[in-house]
């Protein structure tokens, strides 16, 4: 049995940075706290999500030994239950609730087949997906990062939006030398660059070379709604050459993170 | 010859109130100020308005004694007379006047046919609709309800709008057991529920037994925007089982009132 | 070489009172600062700009000789070059730019080609349209207006707002006797009136006679909106008998004007 109460607006956050990859995905339910790990359906993108039990204000996980190891199968390890979420309808949810500093209960039943909320006086019953009608969860594939740049979330934003104006992909890269990161876009007969040196960045690990990869921003976009929805501070973003992006977040006051995982496309010039 | 002026704030909230249910209608202006009883096209809503001359900074209505016998064949009684009003194209006019503390004057002309309005220096004059072209008054229905419920408006607007999200029926009932009133719609999939017990409740008259109707949410949602319109604090539900819904409230600091009336769905289950 | 600095609202402003009328025009860049006249496709509007040198932190302007007179042919009084500029598209851009205070660098290629643009950290480069293939400047009509009002702004914003609720069409007018100057617009049943008496006015030149001449609501609508972004206070309304209209206002605090000028319609009555 599953029971729980979060901040209203800290649950919703780490929703929204969810389906900004995921509508909908196995939430897994171990007594450390959430978890998940889902990609889109094009697979082009990944979402890995982390919320640790004390983010929560009362969180409590009992298994009945027989349930767990027939839907796990892992003896001991396997103190763990997951369901099937339909984020967007999550959020919509979530959505009804109040502004200030509100409470949600979660509670889940004990076939693990609807989840019981509550904000105040409004009691809401979720139906669940049915957890093996979802795909497995991905693989994290290995991955080693040349080039690690933190920066202020505003100024990513900021590149994402200019570049949404004219374009429908964006370069990220780092020029070791000038110890740079920059967001790079080019539309019919226009071109935007955002260049941020070393000093403009919180922290920067540069290159040997010149490190960038085209991404569509499609995904960058939906991935800095999500970011904003969270009201992090920071980015943390591992790149290389032609390789996948991934952009690494805090929420709930650092007692969760979110990683998101993103594909290259080939730079056609 | 009737002329009047009020505060435009006030006006606007009890004309949005009106629209709620009737987009036309007839307006009876009396000594005693206006009034409205008006069905929705569906024949499903009924709203009944008052606005009493008091509510007004300026209030005046003299008939020429001719006009008013042959418009309403009432003799003495007769004291009043009627506009046919489209109350969406006023709401449009209303909205072009400045928010805050403005006042707006009316005139009728002789003949009824116009209505004069000034709000500072901008002047309007709306061509009124052939008062016999609209449908007669329609009669109140004689309604007893087992039970009454007084609750902060913003209670019941937060019921409406998280049913919403997922149905396009609401039940309304309560419980004379558990002295609670609740709001209660299913989706395809999920179920909600607002439970006010009687001490969050301002007011509650428990029925003998347990009372539930159906309602249209199409009618409830406009309804709620309607009374979010007029500023009131509180409302008070009157209900059956799988009996009309009469919901009352005050405008205008209590110098006006509206109802507004509306017809059970069969629950199917 | 045209290099410049200006604040980013006010530049935004400027552009958006430009696109009112124009969505594309040549941009004049001479030792005094920036000029455009353009005239909208259907000819029935006009757009004048003008701002000066000290409205920007930074001006300068230096001109290869030989340039200069091939693309001028004026000699000495040619001091002076042009950009074809798609003010939409430069609206977009400088949307991106932060909210408060933040400055943007303009600086045009040696070739004419391209203007490079910075807001901190962020670049975007223009390409620019060929000069040649814009309509050519067109000639300012002698005009005498008989009568002139200085009104709010706000004044003349909010005739605008309300005649666009009933009609296509807005007489503007000043009537000499009674001193007034007035706004109507009529739909298929209602009537709009805005009267200003001369006390409410900033200022006013009354005609000998009543004068008044219709408009199309669709240019003066784009021009209230272009107004309003430019944080002028008022305006200077040039009014005839069915005669142009010509409205004045200055942008960045007074070193830079716009003036819009606009054909009448025939009243058909």
């Amino acid at each position: 049995m599953f029971e729980a109460k979060i901040d209203l607006g800290v649950l919703r956050g780490c929703i929204e940075a969810i389906t900004a990859v995921a509508d909908e995905g196995r939430l897994r339910i171990t007594e450390d706290g959430l978890k998940l790990r889902s990609v889109d359906p094009a697979n082009v993108a990944m979402v890995s999500f982390e919320l640790q039990s004390d983010a929560f204000d009362d969180f409590s996980l009992e298994l009945a030994g027989a349930v767990e190891t027939e839907k796990e199968g892992k003896g001991e390890e396997g103190k763990e239950t997951s369901i099937g979420m339909d984020f967007v309808k999550l959020l919509g949810i979530l959505g009804i609730g109040g502004r200030g500093g509100e409470e949600i209960e979660l509670k889940l039943d004990e076939k693990g087949q609807k989840l019981f909320t509550r904000m105040g006086s409004l009691a809401y019953t979720i139906s669940l997906l049915a957890s093996d009608s979802l795909r497995k969860d991905p693989k994290v594939p290995e991955l080693e990062f040349p080039a690690q740049v933190i920066l202020e979330i505003e100024d990513f934003k900021r590149g994402i939006r200019a570049a949404e104006k004219i374009a429908e992909n964006i370069v990220l890269g780092v020029d070791g030398e000038s110890e740079e990161f920059f967001m790079e876009a080019e539309g019919e007969m226009d071109k935007l660059r955002l260049g941020l040196r070393k000093e403009q960045l919180i922290y920067l690990t540069p290159p040997a070379e010149k490190v960038r990869s085209l991404y569509s921003l499609d995904y960058l976009s939906a991935m800095s709604r999500g970011i904003s929805a969270c009201h992090a501070e920071q980015l943390t973003l591992n790149l290389g050459k032609d390789y996948p992006l991934q952009i690494d977040f805090e929420v709930a006051d650092g007692r969760g993170k979110v990683s998101y995982l993103v594909a290259p496309r080939i730079e056609s010039e």
